[in-house]
């Protein structure tokens, strides 16, 4: 739609389990976009819940709801030359398959696996919410109590183990470049 | 944040009561934006009930809730340098202050009060709604069960009576290039 613009409008779809560092990654390739001059919006997970999704729970429903929402405004922006990170969980082939298709036409649409096993995540347990999964005292927490569907053949596919949270953005960033998608350091 | 677009970035936020004709204006702005290859993105009260805020109702919380996320969005996109129109009644002005508030330091934010009296929408009446709502079909309707909060002090001012659609829109898109938002035809 903007002609103006000449960065190219795409949407970064990360998608990992709960703690499989996909908010640190983001943290690391906001640097490296403000390295490039390269504008950029990040929908996490919080920020949407916040802001568009109030209100709503964590059943297979109200996560859907909370996807397309999420899928909708980054399609907005991308198909105006915005580039896009969004970070939420999204554990739904079948919702990740429907907010691809929205951008389908608009902009480039780039699923990113942060392939962290649940035992990694669950040994990490950064937040203490794998803890409360595993007591009940948090129901349908993913990979717990509520399925996770991983990506089958997603654009990019992060193996974290044995990575620094640089080196597994730096695969993020090398992807982004190859396509095109951004400039070269 | 997009230092590569050379087009501002604004929302045009419309307010009115329901049948003041936000609608047709804003498809007459559509064709003059296009007209000038100016990019826009359009929220809608519908599309963006369809998409972000399904479930919510007309109360007061719902409609606050509902015109929040539409300013969330439109702060997005026109603080990346993508025009929006907004043309939602969006009825209280607390909360176009609150919509306002978010878009400082980051776009300019434009109000525009379609000044169609109560008296004239109802003799159209163009979708059967106010005979609805006078007869108590239709609850929480803005203008007859509801409040309507005309803007005080808005950007540009609308005086439909005894003007055509494109007089109107004329007068929306003369402000803008005086204000340099949009270049001249």
């Amino acid at each position: 739609m903007s002609d103006s613009n000449d960065h190219n409008g795409f949407t970064l779809w990360m998608t990992g389990l709960s703690g499989s560092g996909k908010s640190t990654i983001t943290d690391i390739l906001i640097d490296r976009f403000e390295e490039r001059q390269v504008p950029l919006e990040v929908l996490d997970g919080d920020i949407v819940r916040e802001n568009l999704s109030k209100g709503l729970g964590f059943s297979k429903e109200d996560r859907d709801t909370n996807i397309t929402r999420i899928g909708f405004v980054a399609d907005l922006l991308s198909r105006n030359g915005v580039p896009v990170i969004t970070a939420a969980i999204s554990p739904y082939i079948e919702t990740r398959a429907h907010v691809r298709k929205m951008h389908e036409g608009n902009s480039t649409f780039v699923e990113c696996f942060i392939a962290t096993s649940l035992e990694d995540c669950e040994a990490r347990d950064t937040k203490g919410l794998y803890a409360k999964a595993r007591s009940g005292e948090i129901p349908e927490f993913t990979g717990v109590s509520d399925p996770y569907e991983a990506p089958e053949n997603p654009e990019i596919r992060v193996e974290t183990a044995g990575k620094t949270a640089e080196e597994s953005a730096q695969s993020i960033i090398d992807y982004l470049e190859t396509e095109g998608l951004i400039p070269a350091a």
